[in-house]
């Protein structure tokens, strides 16, 4: 690589991007740790893209019409932080730079969205930030749609490396993007052909140009170092109406004695091979020190769109009071009072009609009552629309023709579906739902746990929660699944018993502002027994008294969805025998734990044998079985210690000893 | 569509056809469920499939040498069902068929290759079968290099689906089979245009032909219900020294009234509905019969490869009795004698040497002596071959030239690896490792599960398994991780604490004939504290008393990996303060809960206090902590309740107070 024709050709540009390569080797050298390489081959994209086209105002990281950015190869966080830091980012001062990957930094290892404005998405989990941004482009449509133009036209910017383009999840983004033909979104690949193993050859040979273009996108194939090239390439993506990816062919650790090689990959902290790469960058500055005229032509470019945000915030301004307060109301994530008020109506109607259906279909009748008193909204089913009962009657299906459309037919595609959820939630004034089946949790998993992790509220609607599902068998039939839910930090788990706690349950997964929900429902019907109609919201307090002992109480069963109804036949049969039997209904272990210990005693004070039903694995039960220090209780669990089978429902159920007999003699033997 | 033509044009093959698709109207009838159009539409693909190019013998299902079928579209497992019965394979008599989906019955829902021979691979979560498949096709090219054409010379066949082919992990396994350019794949695409939604459009568009063409196929494009141009395809691509793909255009649930719609993607259970099918397919025979002339042309086709199984046994019997016995044991999943003698040397030099390294350090050192050994085991790692360690000196890396080669890099394609590892386990005759970091077991996740389902002893190796991880920050650091392969049945988890227990779990792993093991191993340098040698394999309790209490016992400390270490630090610091503190080592929670109640009781007595201590969530914990039935033990847990953050190991095991100091608390405040 010639440098030294690539410093003369554009000198200013060159010392804006050597800027950002110089930043990156000082702070993985401060931090010992880090990745060089990916930065240094990338500034010039990135150089580009900050200077001429994105749109952003540093003085103003929340402006909602600014430009999305996405880092999807998020080891390269350097090149991030840099650029926050270079334009002026408030909260990207040089010392969060110098502190690069130490406890309390927002410059953790991996871009993290939660620590602080700039970091639009959480990336280093390849694949996750192109699947993200799909979500992203495809939010900017709607509301574009929704709101106008005037509020709402921005471009999605994602950067990819070729770990991003390997994982299966890129495939199931690009197909939609390109399904779509999101126009807004542009994708650089920062084709560097070196991955941590060696060269990318290795382990693979795709055509990427071709594959795109398979997939309807827009592509372009040019020199990574070149400014002139970016620059052009930026314009004519910006014009096309199709995704646009650029291949953009980069020397990874360019200019250093680790360029084009998997050692440049990871962190270069040796002293000399430092000293050689600045030096022949032309870099002369101390470590974190940035000349005068480089710094002040970045900052410059930070101001680049305070005019445009200006103007917008003009134009916002003329705008009807309605119009803003809604426009707000969708980007702050704040929800409509009309929400509880058609929550209490339907759980009025539904404890009075007392309808025996599925839990999945339960969520149908909520999602009907407010999809159209929350319209940022929007539904979607990876492929099993009419088994996850995720459509309503009123929200149109999004299209190419029908951008105010707020049904996604995601394709099975649970990944990228997941994927795109995020984005559209971390874009802000959408608030996404979809599902599949509780099984295949399994595929939309590396983003769930995302979900958590960057605290955005979506809610995964996943039914034919169990062995209830039947026919289809073991392969479809989730045994372990609410156990994995559970286990993931700031998930909120939730499995009904009946349409009142699936009413309620959707109510707190709706009014959530930085935690996702699990929705777990059933496949087969099953009856109401919440029928004696409560305003308060039961399903919020995790667990509560759905029957009391009749007799003087000897047993506590706690259950969740399906098998509530179990637990009531099992005391039924135990209140007949003299043996005084609770059923404690426990929709959301997570909200249970929130309360007070005093409350959670009076719901399952100590003394009685405590049983639990499931249609799942024992684990992440004991903790209310036994009481967090143990010692509370004899218990015992009725469950599933195996995968399912093939076979009717009923007849699983029965196979498998979740029934309302052997939750009898469980307590029996015990007593 | 022109059935008629098509049952003028060749009548024979017409009526062969049509016994599948009537079977198949007739089993779904039977079972009030299941997929009808599926089988209906590629018929004829099997049909020429199974009576022109399969190599098979029906009478000897585990011949060694055969062809492999794999029905990635599993949902159309009554494709399968109908020809197992029409070839003549005797675990599927007609009663099989009538039985569809009912429990007990061979003929599940979705094909579970361990129900019955014939059924190669467990199919149904969409993707699965056609990424199998590049490691069915791995293994016999493993396999031809090892042992000769003479022995393995087979080819593995594939039909996919619409759904298989949007799923991400087929990107994964089309990329990785055509950078290895698996020549003796081929896969069938049913092009049927249906999905469950409707029509394929409704969520993609993507050109498959170009897609495959980029990763380096060969591909062609046919009538899927054309025998001639079926035929010709099948033998055009077993020419190609590429992996082939064969779009065969088709039409779902032919010649009845739901043809080529999402309806017919279902259950076609109408009594006229499937009248009229049949009539149109000139099919006069009762439900579940077949005319004898079709029957015995079946027959026939499950009789053709009779003659080459015959040769193929007088070749094997003529190679050397050693040849023959090496063959025979890797098929059948025998593990030599030598492993537990150079288990045995390394434990016992370990236990001398004490040395302080990471886990994933041991475990490669365990591989320097295993593999020279055990010459089926093959290596690999989802691009992060020198963190996990996985690459010992002597296996050669697997490529188009070296297919001798026994460490695969699978790129950046953890779900990918996982599913050809699942394929080469079925295939036999290989013993198939792979490692990435433990965090990313969430993108192998389906596959993972699959494992465990099929039975097959696939052995995953998982480094970097917690906060010890560091400054890669929380997207990288497992937290709930061992939760959620805990969770799972049938897998054997292994957390080992030095290397004398690395050993021991790696023999247990390699030792399997029907678990999946998951290997948690740290980055971080851990002391040996096995010490004192012991010929026994300790690990093989699951749990076991690591140091007893010097002063009289008031506490038991359990602990797994890394957090060994601090728990024996936190029982110096009880006994010095006349604390008397047992430390349980419990590497396999599965393989202790196989232990008969007396050695759990000796191992865990009551009347202790008891701490855990794991860098994870305290799901899966309390079981130990308290006693199955409660009431054991008063209890506490120090360990993980939410997300990591980026900073150095030490200063996060600081930050989350996973110390020995806070363990001694722990206790204390419970006495």
């Amino acid at each position: 690589m010639d440098i030294a024709a690539l410093r003369t050709a554009h000198p200013e540009h060159w010392n804006m991007a050597a800027a950002i390569r110089a930043l990156t080797l000082d702070a993985v050298a401060a931090a010992n740790s880090g990745h060089s390489g990916m930065p240094m081959g990338m500034a010039d994209v990135a150089t580009v893209l900050f200077t001429k086209h994105l749109k952003f105002d540093a003085s103003a990281p929340t402006w909602a019409d600014r430009d999305r950015f996405i880092l999807s190869a998020g080891h390269g966080s350097m090149l991030l932080y840099s650029l926050l830091h270079l334009t002026g980012y408030e909260e990207f001062p040089i010392e969060e730079l110098r502190n690069f990957r130490q406890l309390g930094a927002r410059t953790a290892g991996h871009p993290e969205n939660f620590l602080a404005h700039g970091i639009e998405t959480t990336t280093g989990p390849l694949g996750q930030g192109i699947a993200n941004s799909v979500g992203f482009a495809m939010a900017e449509e709607m509301l574009r749609a929704r709101f106008g133009k005037k509020f709402v036209d921005h471009h999605t910017y994602c950067i990819a490396g070729d770990g991003c383009l390997m994982e299966g999840v890129s495939h199931e983004a690009i197909a939609l993007a390109g399904r779509q033909q999101l126009g807004r979104l542009i994708v650089f690949w920062d084709n560097n052909g070196i991955t941590i193993d060696g060269k990318v050859d290795l382990s693979d040979r795709t055509d990427q140009v071709a594959r795109f273009k398979a997939s309807g996108w827009h592509v372009q194939e040019i020199d990574g170092h070149d400014p002139d090239a970016i620059d052009a390439a930026i314009t004519a993506a910006k014009k096309s109406d199709l995704p646009s990816m650029i291949a953009c062919k980069t020397h990874i650790a360019l200019g250093s004695s680790a360029q084009d090689t998997s050692k440049g990959h990871g962190a270069l902290t040796d002293a000399t091979l430092i000293a050689d790469a600045k030096s022949a960058y032309g870099w002369t500055a101390p470590a974190f020190e940035i000349p005068d005229d480089v710094k002040s032509a970045w900052e410059e470019a930070g101001r680049r769109g305070t005019e445009a945000r200006f103007a917008w915030e003009v134009a916002f301004a003329a705008a009807s009071d309605r119009k803003q307060a809604e426009f707000n109301r969708v980007m702050s994530g704040e929800v409509p009072t009309k929400l509880a008020a058609v929550i209490r109506a339907l759980k009025k109607q539904m404890a009075e009609a007392q309808p025996k259906v599925a839990t999945r279909k339960s969520s149908e009748m909520v999602l009907e009552v407010v999809n159209p008193v929350l319209p940022e909204t929007v539904g979607g089913s990876a492929d099993l629309t009419g088994s996850n009962n995720t459509k309503t009657g009123d929200l149109g299906v999004f299209d190419i023709d029908n951008r105010e459309g707020r049904f996604v037919h995601y394709g099975i595609r649970e990944h990228g579906m997941a994927a795109a959820m995020n984005g559209m939630a971390l874009h802000g004034g959408i608030r996404p739902y979809s599902g599949t089946f509780m099984c295949f949790t399994d595929y939309a998993r590396p983003a769930m746990r995302l979900s958590a992790l960057m605290q955005v509220p979506v809610v995964y609607v996943m039914t034919h929660d169990s062995i209830g599902l039947g026919e289809d068998g073991p392969t479809h039939q989730p045994v372990e699944h609410l156990a994995i839910s559970r286990a993931t930090p700031n998930t909120l788990v939730f499995r009904p018993a009946d349409t009142v706690e699936t009413a309620e349950a959707w109510e707190i997964a709706l009014t959530q502002t930085g935690t996702p929900s699990v929705l777990s429902l059933t496949r087969q019907n099953v009856a109401t027994l919440r029928t004696a109609y409560k305003a308060k919201n039961m399903t919020a307090q995790g667990a509560y008294v759905l029957a009391d002992a009749e007799a003087k109480r000897q047993a506590i069963l706690m259950a969740t969805g399906s098998e509530v109804e179990i637990a009531m036949k099992a005391r039924d049969l135990l209140e007949a025998e003299g043996i005084g039997t609770r059923v404690v209904s426990m929709p959301c272990m997570e909200l249970f734990e929130m309360q007070d210990e005093a409350l959670r005693k009076r719901v399952l004070p100590a003394g009685s044998v405590r049983v639990a039903v499931e249609a799942g694995v024992r684990m992440g039960w004991d903790r209310w079985l036994l009481g967090e220090r143990g010692r509370e209780a004899k218990a015992g669990f009725v469950g599933m210690d195996s995968f399912g089978a093939s076979a009717p429902a009923e007849v699983l159920y029965e196979k498998f000893g979740i029934t309302a007999e052997a939750v009898a003699e469980k307590v029996k033997s015990l007593l």
